[in-house]
């Protein structure tokens, strides 16, 4: 038996019509649909999928064991993710070894800031691999808020919150236009920072971007309190038209 | 009669199989597609969409008066291409006006680094717009060639390769993970300012990534001759699996 092949699907950034036609197409062929989820949550990648799968496919759940219950730099937290990571790639190299078409669906794009590429690293010497290329979370972002980002010679830049705020300063001052994802508990900061680096006036807070639940605002305009998951902070470069 | 309707429509990366559903929608419902191009070549945006066109869609194109035969920093290029996007402008709003659907095709992502912007900043205050995200040229590319770019909370930054070689170090040097744009006869400075920063090594060449031309390698294998519109070089962040 010929081994099968393992694709990284990314499905878009939310919007299910912004899945892409070979993300579709490679639903259709799989025969395993393998998707990250917290345990006891739906997968977000499984949601905006959802309407495409198969009924008769082989539904494969990757449940991370933590999240934020432990700190990300602990040996635990390592140790846990590591060990994860490994049973899921194990899992699925079990269905590829039976000749099967893996699909790991991904938010976004699966090789931008995606969880897949923990198990492309595993797999991807061993197996026939695919990578289907989607709409990344922050393009999402600003086109639900029709902004205009980048232009040019512009540097842009993708700026994790959890950076110190000195650094964010540094960083925004160094860049034409960015995007500052992981915002968390990191928002106060990252207002702070974009005050600091005299870029606050510009910066949009987009939220859940393109799904039914999306919220903007300028971040001038939103509160302290916990940013949720898939928000981000725009810092467009573009100042006047040519 | 009520105004039309103004979509900057993303069509990817190359691969008419990277379009997105709502692109096709978009390109269903429109009376009008306009794509940019340089006077005398095919639209490149065309050429992806062209399987989906409706054949009574009437279409606009919009030729660039001087692409390189000005410096981009000359009065007389700046008023060249300032002319051009008002004249594209008044073209589209005429449409607009009659109360037809306007859909503008955009290679990629269509406020990443598009001309689309240019039309977006004269039209979008005074006619309904909406905007249809695409999977990035450079998201096409790393998908291409199956390589993870930037994972957890790494900095990633894009850089064009008309920055000084000192500028383009010290970039590289400040970022985990990097993709460096507009080599054209800029790639043996890129090639410099990589080595200079430790970073050559890992460095990927990729053009046309997911056409049916597509060419990739190590950049370390790659001549130092002009490389052709729609190259990139990807700059990896990823070292190892966790």
């Amino acid at each position: 038996m010929s081994a099968g092949k393992l694709i990284g699907v990314g499905v878009g950034p939310g919007d299910p019509e912004l899945m892409t036609l070979k993300a579709m197409r490679a639903l259709g062929e799989a025969d395993v649909i393998a998707h990250f989820a917290k345990a006891g949550n739906e997968s977000h990648s499984r949601t905006i999928a959802a309407q495409h799968l198969r009924a008769e496919v082989v539904e494969l759940p990757l449940l991370y064991p933590v999240t934020t219950e432990l700190p990300k730099d602990s040996n635990d937290y390592r140790n846990a993710i590591a060990d994860f990571y490994d049973g899921a790639a194990t899992a699925i190299a079990a269905h590829l070894d039976a000749g099967r078409v893996v699909a790991v669906i991904c938010e976004g794009d699966p090789l931008f800031y995606g969880s897949y590429m923990h198990l492309h690293v595993r797999l991807a010497a061993r197996y026939p691999t695919e990578v289907v290329a989607g709409v990344t979370g922050m393009s999402g972002c600003w086109s639900a808020v029709a902004t205009p980002i980048a232009q040019g010679n512009d540097v842009f830049t993708v700026l994790p919150g959890t950076l110190s705020e000195n650094e964010l300063e540094r960083r925004l001052e160094d860049a034409n236009c960015a995007v500052i994802m992981k915002l968390g508990r990191n928002l106060p900061k990252v207002r702070r920072a974009l005050r600091r680096a005299g870029r606050l006036d510009r910066a949009i807070y987009v939220e859940r971007g393109t799904t039914a639940n999306a919220a903007s605002m300028r971040l001038t305009a939103k509160l302290d309190d916990e940013a949720p998951y898939l928000s981000m902070v725009l810092v467009p470069g573009w100042e006047e038209p040519v």
